[in-house]
């Protein structure tokens, strides 16, 4: 880019980026939404995708750590709130293990991260430590998926509840409660990125950040297809779900 | 050491650090305490300890960032409101800036740092970068400075209270407000390091860390003793008291 986009041209073409690379674009995410998945392939999902969930409030601490704006730190904290939990609210991170716990994954398990894929693992961290080294304005849009996250839970939701007799109404808790969380949270930070994203440079580079993320989000979607669909390469030490 | 201490032993030389390291040893803080010090070098401190208030929640995150412990996360979490503030409590920071508005200083100035000393801000800096550049142990050692915290708080309300007629009650809030804060959060990260520091290396590390960070506290005096007192060389660009 030569010369700066108008605000309302950088957020279209951030929304572009989820039309063109969000991962429910992904052939694995059309498999789990309209059932074509089998009870292990569920359960691999379950445990690899809280690898993620796992990562989300240490790359928001991570911001904060850089984050000289007091007023800032005071918006971004209640993220950590929302998936570590805070005060009555049990939080994200636990919500997900309701679903792992009716898939019938050890909780323990889960969370030592032992049995994931480290295709993963690697995503997840590079998504923290991308947080961390880049400016915070790339760290910011970085955020920004959860423009397009609210439409696949809502099919998620539907999908998994209509489509697998082992997913009931209270696994999914995680997903209906971002429904709430996910617009305020990414209403905030497109907000910001209009605003501090000024310069071509900057543009730039807050698009380069979005487009990270969602391969961030698609890695782990490769990784699982690969390893549990097709050709099934399971790696060593890697969960394996039974009778495979 | 070549073999491990208990944790009584590891206690008591946790302690001897504060006894003959911590800054309320030195000059400048005596002078603090006694009235020894005119209006523009209590400025000139206020100004420059801001900086160490500004990266408390930045170093909390930083922890945070690394701490893959949920529970722990959820506990260090409460740091970060008491010095941001959250829900009805304005926080620490918000605290100090009663103090400077108090010292006739603008608080634009003091949030900018533009008039802090230059090593005030390379050890508030360091700080930062060890605690996450280090173990979560030695970074959760580094935080027992806190065990000496309250006795020089309380010396400080009574000293300044009674020495200084520019001093008044709600100027020391932030003090006050420490003096119930530091309690809790110290005995929590004593009792951390005193069960995760079990080999003899953990335990030199958790004494080195509590070191260092007793000589960044100590920096930032001796800084502001050149600076301000003796010989009073002021770096240029740092904050000039009137009439100096």
């Amino acid at each position: 880019m030569s010369e700066a986009l108008s605000a309302p041209e950088l957020e279209r073409r951030l929304r572009k980026i989820g039309e063109e690379r969000y991962h429910n674009l992904h052939p694995f995410h059309k498999m789990l939404h309209g059932g074509k998945l089998d009870f292990g392939q569920v359960q691999a999902w379950a445990l690899n995708r809280y690898c993620y969930q796992a990562a989300i409030p240490r790359k928001d601490a991570a911001l904060m750590a850089k984050l000289e704006d007091r007023e800032l730190r005071r918006e971004w904290i209640h993220r950590i709130h929302d998936h570590d939990g805070f005060g009555a609210d049990a939080g994200g991170i636990e919500r997900w293990f309701k679903l792992t716990d009716g898939l019938q994954l050890d909780r323990a398990y889960v969370a030592s991260q032992a049995g994931a894929l480290p295709a993963t693992r690697f995503a997840c961290e590079a998504y923290v430590r991308f947080v961390y080294e880049r400016s915070n304005l790339e760290a910011i849009a970085s955020s920004l998926t959860e423009l397009f996250a609210p439409a696949i839970h809502a099919e998620r939701i539907a999908g998994m509840l209509e489509n697998y007799d082992f997913i009931s109404d209270d696994l999914v808790a995680y997903f209906r409660k971002r429904l709430d969380q996910a617009p305020r949270d990414c209403s905030f930070a497109l907000a910001h990125v209009l605003e501090h994203a000024r310069t071509p440079e900057q543009q730039q580079a807050a698009l380069n950040a979005l487009t990270f993320k969602t391969e961030v989000l698609w890695a782990q979607l490769d990784a699982l297809y690969l390893a549990y669909v097709d050709p099934g390469f399971i790696p060593p030490g890697a969960f394996r779900p039974e009778g495979r």
